[in-house]
């Protein structure tokens, strides 16, 4: 278990693999079903089969089928980024965070990875009878922490609660709303042949978190959620006038779905150098010891930066101000590829494909 | 069961009141519990009571502390309304509407209570493993027609998937975003001595509707849900002119809550007329049947307004033009009462205390 160690489990469907039910928490499941499988809500491959089977044919505008993780919208000449996340994580208390910090940086990325800076939230709670008290006041007091750190607002919120059994103790949906000062578009749709992918940091930190707190592991050196909120690092990227592309938070499904997606909206394809990504010990000995490949677990704290080559040097000097992004580095490239493929340059001088996740491999991770 | 039969259920702890195991969905809770009931989400005095120890201490702000249905914002000098809310109505489809006109409707709604045009909504779900994705679609294409109808956008989503067992089929939270074009203050604070309460039609049709459809009473007439949106009705008693100074719908508690809450932040006392507040057949017949309060029961498509005596004229005529306030009425008074009564006028003369909801009577009624 060396860092950048080559050898990953072979996932389902790959050669070489093998059936390990410890490896695999939900297995892929069979397509045409009729009902919703945890699959839909991976972020994954399902999870865009179902909104373009059920949301985009009834919710057709521009704001939505760009596809993007936010609507950027226009309101009396204001424009503004507009984003919403419900938040079913298990367990709600995990090392490095909770459900009430992830509740907020998770939508407050969303909006900076629109460039935007954050302003307002809501909070929608639905609570199971018999939750306790002091859980609740646990986590909005994390709430109240992470807003103040992130210098938003709470203004609005609802509270809902369901008989017992009904839910699983607190489920928190935020939706957030920001000021986008500048005029440049960046969006999943505008990756081109000839940019680089800057990753800001370690990955799978947050996924393997969460993992390791459901399984017990009891690890010698705990695994963190990286979770925390970009946005300040973001708005330093754009005031160096770089010209940025995209930027995506690889939450669900990974840094693997998030650049697919990428490579689909763009039409283009990714080469991504292995030996570039940095998976920090313990985590790449969760990811190992569960059979989960890094590139697909979920990052709290953590962008993919899609800009012109020329921009390189500034974007990740400004990248590199910042606690969150001290480790950013150039970790892949963008070319011209019809096929939309997302391909991965091992250590060892292999290639392999890179698809979108399949199935639900970390169900309520986020 | 004539209309307008002056006879009433007394409520738990009412004098006269027996143990009805029928009438009670959920006993009024013990106070002082440590873990979360029921009456936590009933929009009444326990849900006051949560935002006061819990919410309100962690976030406070301006435009929270106001405890109206939105905040009203400012971004960029734009004035806007923002408002969520979460959907865990059950069953998820009922006479008059499902969860999906519901979420939209009553979003929009609570926009519309702060005078705005609503404009954008994000919509965010949470799927239980299992649920039929036939459903799903059917909640989906109600969503669509209904936002059709208020001239709203839904520009952005999320969707999670949980395990069976762990959520109740679907439950939906809604975002809703709106222009605030003019520059009065409609506030729940506002209410004055010598002001009229408007009501804008009949009311408790859609927690009676949700009631009937959960018991199955084999009614000859069904009961339908009022579900719809208000926006266009508020703009035109906006538009004449008139200097209204509560807007508020009265879901959850019903109008005898909403009532409560406005002579609560106003400072003010409520003397209402029974004889003006009409109850259809067979809502009625459902409430007494249930031994329900009427005024304590939900709606989804009513709204009450507290407007200065001499604007009563052109306000009513406003409402009265649109179906959804055709049947617009005054039904009661603010008066000076430094003990902030609601107090009821009963068609025999007499006069009743009616207080907030205690407890829960109608749990997941939205």
């Amino acid at each position: 278990m060396a860092p950048h160690t080559p050898q990953r489990s072979p996932r389902p469907g790959e050669p070489g693999a093998r059936l390990d039910v410890a490896a695999v928490s939900c297995p892929v499941p069979l397509t045409g079903s009729d009902r919703i499988l945890l699959g839909h809500g991976s972020g994954g491959k399902m999870t865009a089969e179902l909104i373009a089977r059920c949301f985009l044919p009834a919710f057709q505008n521009d704001a939505l089928l760009k596809r993007d993780d936010q609507a950027v919208i226009d309101l009396a000449g204001v424009r503004m980024a507009f984003t919403t996340d419900s938040y079913v994580v298990t367990p709600l208390f995990f090392p490095g965070g909770d459900i009430g910090d992830l509740a907020v940086n998770g939508t407050v990325n969303d909006l900076a990875m629109a460039g935007a800076q954050p302003l307002y939230l809501s909070a929608a709670f639905i609570l199971e009878e018999g939750f306790l008290l002091a859980d609740l006041e646990r986590i909005v007091a994390s709430m109240r922490k992470a807003a103040e750190a992130a210098g938003v607002l709470f203004v609005t919120g609802d509270t809902k609660v369901v008989e017992r059994g009904k839910a699983d103790g607190c489920f928190i949906t935020t939706t957030g709303l920001g000021l986008i000062a500048h005029d440049r578009t960046i969006s999943a749709d505008r990756a081109r042949p000839g940019d680089v992918v800057i990753l800001s940091g370690p990955i799978a930190e947050h996924g393997m978190a969460i993992m390791a707190a459901r399984a017990d592991l009891g690890l010698e050196t705990p695994v963190a959620s990286d979770s925390a909120a970009l946005h300040r690092m973001v708005l330093d990227m754009l005031g160096t006038g770089a010209d940025i592309h995209c930027l995506r938070d690889p939450t669900r499904g990974g840094v693997a779905t998030a650049l697919n997606e990428l490579a689909q909206q763009s039409g283009v394809g990714v080469v991504l150098d292995e030996a570039a990504i940095t998976v920090r010990e313990p985590v790449r000995g969760v990811c190992e010891l569960l059979g989960l490949d890094p590139l697909y677990v979920a990052n709290e704290g953590k962008l993919l930066a899609v800009v012109p080559r020329a921009d390189t040097k500034r974007v990740l000097a400004a990248m590199q101000r910042h606690p969150e992004g001290r480790e950013a580095r150039v970790v892949g490239e963008v070319i011209a590829d019809t096929a939309r493929l997302v391909v991965l340059k091992t250590t060892v001088g292999g290639r392999r494909i890179v698809d979108m996740l399949q199935g639900e491999q970390l169900p309520r991770i986020c």
